[in-house]
């Protein structure tokens, strides 16, 4: 299918490089059109891959995903335009972190709302899921990386939107029952307020090649 | 040893009912002595299990428990007073969970600080642990309740007080190598603001038995 990735760091280039290795069509947006990280990225990827501005890439796309980070997630959305994201599964994928103050960073959003909320607040008449922000990138494109029975969450609050997500996460190479569904967009607040121990983590384990595992009695 | 449980709740009961069960003398702190959580836990935990006031307990402890609810922990510490918890461990099992809006809670605090990091700047005598608060009281104290290698996180500034908890840890059913440590006291952050998601997944799972494991590449 045709995909709009917005943004240009580690996480929109895994994704839209994952994309187009699955033979999907990818337009990466950013501000502008002909930008470094996107034009190198398109090179890269080769046939399918394209790049343009936040708007090219959103009216690009049958689905799109946001992989801007989440402080600028409302602003680059709102470039893309309200009118090319209608009617699509917008999948969120990011976090807001705030390196303003330091070490550890602070979520510039959470607690009594989230990323995924706001933009689907802003973009009504998108059908915003949340999913994969829980993890490093690699994680995200290549489960198999990781030993184990580890998840990824999907929450939304349109099930066909998740239905969708969860077709492509299945490319992506994730089990359907490894997809952890933690209802409504609202879910979004837990998947994100779950970034700080993901950092410590990180370091205590030495690697960002990590992710959890749910066990229940 | 002698320790001092503050707390009459689900978990102040489960924390304090294992103590007893493995030998040693609790003393359970409340509000005033003698209510009716507190006698009625003394009655079934039967011989090693006393109650009386938080001052009383944190007095007779040496080491503190606190398994009073995040919001209020700091003034419980406060009647339990900072001279009865100079010097001591002070494990925090708490969690500032707000549900005075409703459904999902808040965090009352998060984000730029933790319940974990406030008791130990109001209380700088104490050593304290932030360690349990990231799981339902029973697996807490049975973790073999939940099958697989599902951890238990510890922070704290004082090494040695971590070490001792590691080793109450361990008395509690829990192996050295699922005892994770994450830093210092501020990596109470990321295990406090852990709870929105485990509330979420509490409810995706239909049980409060559960618990995360972690898989590295």
């Amino acid at each position: 299918m045709r995909i709009g990735v917005l943004g240009t760091g580690v996480v929109g280039k895994a994704i839209g490089g994952k994309l187009v290795e699955l033979g999907h069509e990818v337009c990466m947006g950013s501000r502008s059109a002909g930008g470094e990280a996107a034009t190198a990225w398109v090179a890269e990827a080769g046939a399918g891959a394209n790049e343009g501005t936040f708007s090219d890439a959103a009216g690009f796309g049958e689905l799109v995903f946001n992989c801007t980070p989440g402080m600028h997630a409302l602003a680059a959305l709102g470039q893309a335009g309200a009118e090319n994201l209608a009617g699509k599964v917008v999948v969120d994928v990011s976090n807001s972190l705030d390196f303003s103050q330091g070490r550890p960073p602070t979520l510039a959003i959470c607690n009594t709302t989230s990323v995924g909320e706001e933009l689907q607040k802003a973009f009504p008449d998108a059908r915003v899921v949340k999913s994969l922000n829980t993890m490093n990138a690699g994680v995200m494109v290549d489960p198999g990386a990781v030993p184990g029975d580890h998840v990824v969450f999907v929450c939304g609050d349109d099930e066909a939107a998740k239905d969708e997500v969860r077709s492509l996460l299945g490319e992506f190479g994730w089990p359907a029952e490894r997809i952890v569904d933690v209802g409504g967009i609202i879910g979004a607040r837990g998947t994100e307020m779950w970034l700080p121990l993901w950092l410590e983590l990180m370091g205590s384990l030495g690697t960002a090649q990590f992710n959890i595992a749910l066990v229940k009695a």
